[in-house]
């Protein structure tokens, strides 16, 4: 369920109509089920606009009615909820694997893929082809499930200009390339909106609304998939920057005398502390068996190891949690949030990367230390396809309805 | 004169009357000089409640009329402005030297003073003391002049808790000192808000108000005082952290092989960059002259020596600068700002820094590197006391109105 962290209000007098509609919306999303007469104490709206405005969002097929309220005297309203079977909103994450996720209007997950992806060892051009055949492939199925598309966006770990064109995706080997320009000529130039946003980004999205912290208002999630990038949300707002390249974590010197990384410069977080540097480091014998497509036999391997006591994973587990902790350090010292969420492979490595981060972070912090925590993250992979599919549904809730 | 970035909207049902005065406000704070019809044209208003807060507003003394316009066809409306004279918003700064800036509600300068301060080489206590001591002969010089005080904020180089307590100002020797409460007593406990906020804090918001680069959404000053410390500006929003400590650049580590910091690590920004620092580098033969209390005659001296083109100074520069330039790296591949201003000591001294500081930021951002600028503020010292008292404003723009 996709939920708001604070109550809509209600819009001023310019574009009242549309906006109105969102506030109704909104409302319904983090409150439903409940009448008409809720709405519009809760809104401040008038009863009459409010009952224009329910029927015009019945009509759209964006609410239903579901009966009656037994917890009321006198005759019971009739409460409404969203109607979420009309409607699909599609998330796509690319990293090691490509992931692909739909929910309903209501939140509801109706769609969950994971397809490996040759991505690290293809050209920038066949990994585009490939994620736009998964993206036609989901469309087209929950088009044939009678549903109308919401829209698509699609999470990379990279920089993604405002125009959805890929600048530098350093561990997939990209450079420049338009692709929400090819996603969107691939899906036959739909009528919903495509986007291409940064995966870290979505998944501090999704970690806000899903996650253990869902809410907070100051959280940091670290991407622990092929490379390291942050999403930033701070005072309940997600940071963009300028030029939309925030959270550029990964390429923080933290070793002056560390491992040359792939961006040529020395000792960066990624190159200290990224799943790959982790696996290089905690299976020494596997190392040198080629580019790797799908990290988790590593991580898996990695996990057992430290399990059973093998004291290179063990050391190698302890140095990149030191690393992370001293990245996690800079990220709180600027920051000041609450939490910050260790995600992706980090995740089923945790109980041996949180001990020495915990104690980097705190010998880092200037100040409170005691107060902010590194957790790993509850939702596993795909938090920035969840993420994704969460930011279509936030674009109808902003008043970019469908027609009925 | 102080303007606002966005235009203000009329609120929505809940509060309407304090919040539409607060509407009007600032939309005369923006547009002024203008007509009650230009205001209700503008925020959407109807003509007639603009009317009814305009008259409440000029009963309290907030506006004024000063009579008609020529530039209109039919009889010319009369022209409102923010009537500062009743009124007087107080910034205090505390650094090597105590400032104190004062304005009237329609932003012009009324007071401006700077004193020097023994705060770095007496206690705590005796440090409050003299800083209430300022605020109260500002306030007695300005009541004397027949204002009201709307409030006073205070900005000190340090974590500053909610409650207006400093919890850690290593460079003054302060912790856990509850300014505010102290400050509050030493003025009669008046019927004005009295804040504590961070100096960078506070040295942002004049920039962003006043300085060359007013109104750009995403900003970042560095304070060149006492100490380094970054005040943040994103997405228009200054971000404050979950506990109020955001900014905290001066104890991030630039060179594990530095020289120990106050704060017991190592290699901090601030143990290499600060003004003190640089001093102890570019003035070698006056370094042990004992506490500093006012570090302008030595910033002169440096500058002096530079520009004679003494090695020592000149090294000393750039090596403060190429540690400016990777703690302002660091900056901006986080928060992505458009720009990165240099403030305090740091401005007399930018010919000789800054081109250090911008090839090492060059060097390692990961992106746009070309697209962000380092540069020297046009604000001067005072820029916290500055900010500081724009935010006394910012309070009763706000809808939090001085009684008529």
């Amino acid at each position: 369920m996709i939920t708001m962290p604070r109550g809509p209000q209600p819009a001023g007098f310019p574009e009242v109509g549309a906006t109105n509609l969102s506030v109704v919306l909104r409302y319904m999303r983090a409150h439903m089920p409940c009448s008409r007469s809720d709405i519009a104490v809760a809104t401040g709206l008038n009863k009459s606009t409010v009952s224009s405005l329910v029927a015009d969002l019945i009509e759209r097929r964006l609410l239903r009615e579901i009966g009656f309220t037994e917890h009321r005297i006198g005759r019971p309203p009739t409460m409404l909820v969203l109607d979420g079977s009309p409607y699909a909103a599609i998330g796509l994450e690319v990293n090691d694997n490509l992931t692909a996720v739909a929910v309903d209007l209501a939140g509801e997950q109706i769609l969950s893929w994971r397809r490996s992806f040759r991505g690290l060892e293809s050209t920038p051009s066949q990994a585009a082809t490939a994620i736009a055949a998964l993206g036609r492939r989901a469309v087209n199925r929950l088009v044939k499930q009678g549903r109308h598309v919401l829209g698509l966006t699609i999470g990379v770990p990279g920089l993604v200009d405002p125009t959805g064109a890929v600048r530098l995706a350093a561990n997939l080997g990209w450079r420049d390339i338009d692709l929400r320009d090819r996603l969107t000529r691939a899906l036959g130039a739909p009528d919903y909106p495509v986007i291409v946003d940064n995966d870290a980004n979505l998944a501090v999205i999704a970690e806000s609304r899903y996650g253990e912290f869902a809410g907070t208002q100051n959280l940091v999630y670290l991407t622990g998939e092929v490379g390291i990038g942050a999403g930033i949300i701070s005072g309940g707002r997600l940071i963009r920057g300028a030029n939309g390249f925030p959270g550029e974590v990964g390429h923080l010197q933290v070793d002056p005398d560390g491992p040359v990384c792939g961006c040529g410069r020395s000792g960066c977080l990624e190159s200290v502390a990224s799943i790959s540097a982790l696996v290089a480091k905690a299976l020494p014998d596997s190392a040198n068996d080629g580019a790797v497509t799908d990290l988790a036999p590593e991580v898996a391997e990695v996990a057992r190891r430290a399990r059973a006591q093998d004291p290179t994973a063990l050391k190698a587990l302890t140095e990149t949690g030191r690393a992370l902790g001293h990245g996690v350090s800079i990220l709180a010292n600027l920051l000041d949030p609450e939490v910050v969420v260790l995600g992706g492979y980090f995740v089923p490595l945790a109980r041996w990367l949180l001990p020495a981060a915990e104690a980097e972070l705190h010998s880092r912090s200037v100040s409170a230390a005691d107060a902010r925590r590194i957790v790993a993250s509850t939702l596993g992979h795909g938090a920035a396809a969840t993420g994704a599919a969460a930011t279509v549904l936030d674009h109808v809730d902003a008043g970019n309805l469908p027609n009925a």
